[in-house]
């Protein structure tokens, strides 16, 4: 297949009138148009606005889908106990599966090609068979919770890292590659010490298997695990073996001096999820100072209670600008920083290969995007365009692995029931929402 | 017509199964949509996910919009003098004119329906013939600059009032009454005392002009009004005449407590501009203070070089968002806070009586907005999701005064040639940007 348009092949690389060659699962080739026409002239043409690697969300709850929308407003304790811990309790296995469903048609229609997904504690088989079945590249994990944690969610801690080993036996490297298996502490606060060390153990144990958790999201919590363990967080996340090149911690809003050079010496990845960050009134996390740090900061639109949302777009813009505005300076997190953090930082957070620009050999994950809209008129830069402008709708066309998961032009969806999802999303009960 | 779907009739107001019927450019009745298609038997039916209250874009500048995305991550001195001030200088009557139809274009298929629109010094009679063209309720007026502005902007006070006054004869009232006037002084540092005083009296002159303007945006120009005047901007605005329920500052970022008491007190309308405001990094507009004091707050895109859409959408979550993560309080501008600023407080800043809610009586300037997509879905609360979910692209349908200007099921846009303006804005040879 030959992609063409302008071609925004990495942050800083842009090509007018090229074209991207997709041969198997990989890029064949990228670059001049005509050239790559004349050089391929059998493959299968297709024409875009902008063509560019999918994007990573580092940090998203698939199963929260459902519970789009059901707390606007709420107050974070209210959040969480009121709404999003009884709804991820109440789930049974089918909701388990619709929910993931969902959230996976709505990445792979705006735009999302890998996602850092956070499950729950139930179910998890249910997100992993479903992300299998999308196509979607997913880093993902069933939740751990062995302390602090209501009925119906806390487990034993043995017990929880036992279902976790199976799911690894399972997934890690099902879908043809696609799925790979990160343990999932949900955070600090929810878990022993015994649980945390024992993340890291069975992290440890098998190749390529990493870790996912949520840390310094908010000041509560800190205090909390500060009260606990008379460490600072990410210190005590440290000491129990939750950093490190394998590690994406999602948020690191509130850390200090010592926190962000354990961060930074032990090649932790960062997911920083600013609308999440701003609906919630977490804070602002400080990506310039991680980047300077030469932290490798990625994306995340975190799960629909707290963003709605799993456009990726949406995050592109809201990174620049609430770096922006909170450092008073219009040139922070500018564009190509920006779309960098969306595509091969998250990459490389989520632990793939060859994931994340458009190059010669790397995997074919590839979007076409549309400029045809009013709100991409005139278009003077693709990548500011991208950031400032695009949104999830612009974009007609998703592939994974050479794949082609939705094709706008072309029936839409390719691996998943959209219109089934939607009509059982609209009509499920979800549990934790008055009636 | 009667317009069926999920009514939000106001911030307040949501009928499920509703229904609008629309008589000539007014609501004949709101209401249930089984009692009122018993009532209204022959009424064109049409069915909508959400029939809503046209938003309003209370601080625009339509005339920017073919410099969208020209100086994304520009510092603002660079911003504004190396970019936008000479394309605004360069625009000769056509640039202007298609601007302006870009801007009213984007503005009608997102579902503005109502603009206070800042234009340009020149061929503001440009963008007022595209007002009427357009259909769009439009309180717009020519700029003044008599002091510090470069050579092709400034213009003597004289010659710039005695333009606005020729424009307030053939433009106020025009288009059905849908235009009104506002008199339009850049802001305080481009404008002598004498030119913001004849503003004052220009605007007393006539029946229904108001006055609009820049105020208190970013502390460089706070502290040149102050060093020139001696008192801090809005003081200073107050005591030329430039506060009242007739002016419409926009920005008001960085004021102090007695320019916020002058605000109140003067019955003076803000329009908050959260997007522009985070992407110059101009700082964040104490909204809740202001609203604590009773101060009518609308919201505003602002131009496309600072905010690259005038997607109402966008400044509707982001005035939500930006005040939560200020206040640390994830409860601070709620949804429904949001939205009245963007409906009935917008109406109120631009000075027309029965628009802002969908009500018996009233004028007809209705959207309806399509739930369809995965992003809606579920939708448990309908004004949280036009907040937190929604955006332009879900406007399927705009209405002004009764006249359907947009209609995406039936060919698009009624009132503008869209492949035409977008084509030539594509094609257009922006001043200011660098080939």
């Amino acid at each position: 297949m030959l992609l063409a348009g302008t071609v925004v092949a990495d942050h800083r690389t842009v090509i007018e009138d090229g074209a991207v060659v997709v041969e198997g699962d990989a890029i064949a080739a990228v670059g001049d148009g005509a050239t790559l026409r004349d050089r391929y002239p059998d493959h299968e043409r297709r024409e875009f606005g902008i063509v560019a690697p999918g994007t990573v969300g580092a940090h998203v709850h698939s199963v929260q889908s459902l519970g789009r929308g059901i707390a606007d407003d709420a107050a974070l304790l209210d959040w969480l106990n009121d709404h999003v811990l009884p709804m991820e309790a109440g789930l049974g296995a089918d909701g388990m599966r619709l929910a993931a469903e969902l959230g996976y048609l709505e990445c792979i229609e705006s735009g999302v090609t890998t996602v850092v997904d956070h499950l729950s504690v139930h179910h998890a088989d249910e997100a992993l068979a479903a992300a299998v079945e999308s196509g979607i590249r997913a880093r993902a994990g069933k939740v751990l919770m062995d302390t602090n944690a209501p009925d119906g969610l806390r487990q034993d801690t043995e017990h929880a890292l036992a279902e976790s080993e199976v799911l690894i036996w399972r997934y890690h490297g099902a879908g043809g590659g696609r799925i790979r298996y990160a343990v999932t502490p949900r955070f600090a606060v929810t878990c022993t010490e015994e649980c945390l060390r024992g993340c890291r153990d069975l992290a440890d144990e098998y190749d390529g298997v990493r870790i996912h958790t949520h840390a310094s999201e908010n000041t509560d919590e800190v205090a909390v695990v500060e009260e606990r363990t008379g460490a600072r967080n990410v210190e005590f996340l440290h000491e129990v073996g939750l950093t490190g090149e394998d590690v994406i911690l999602a948020h690191c809003v509130h850390t200090d001096e010592r926190e962000r050079e354990i961060i930074a010496e032990t090649g932790t990845h960062v997911t920083h999820c600013p609308s999440s960050n701003m609906k919630l009134a977490s804070g602002v996390a400080p990506v310039e100072d991680y980047l300077d740090r030469g932290v490798n900061v990625a994306l995340g639109n975190d799960g629909a209670p707290c963003n709605n949302t799993l456009d990726p777009f949406t995050e592109l813009k809201q990174a620049s600008l609430l770096a922006k505005v909170d450092a008073g300076d219009p040139t922070a997190v500018d564009a190509p920083t920006a779309f960098r953090m969306t595509t091969r930082n998250g990459a490389r957070a989520a632990g793939f290969e060859r994931v994340g620009a458009l190059r010669e050999g790397w995997k074919a994950d590839v979007i076409g995007v549309g400029t045809d809209a009013t709100r991409a008129t005139p278009l003077h830069d693709p990548i500011g365009h991208l950031v400032f402008s695009a949104h999830g709708d612009d974009v007609t066309f998703t592939m994974v692995d050479g794949e082609v998961l939705y094709d706008e032009a072309r029936g839409g969806h390719r691996t998943l029931d959209a219109g089934s999802i939607r009509r059982r999303a609209r009509e499920f009960d979800v549990p934790g929402v008055e009636a």
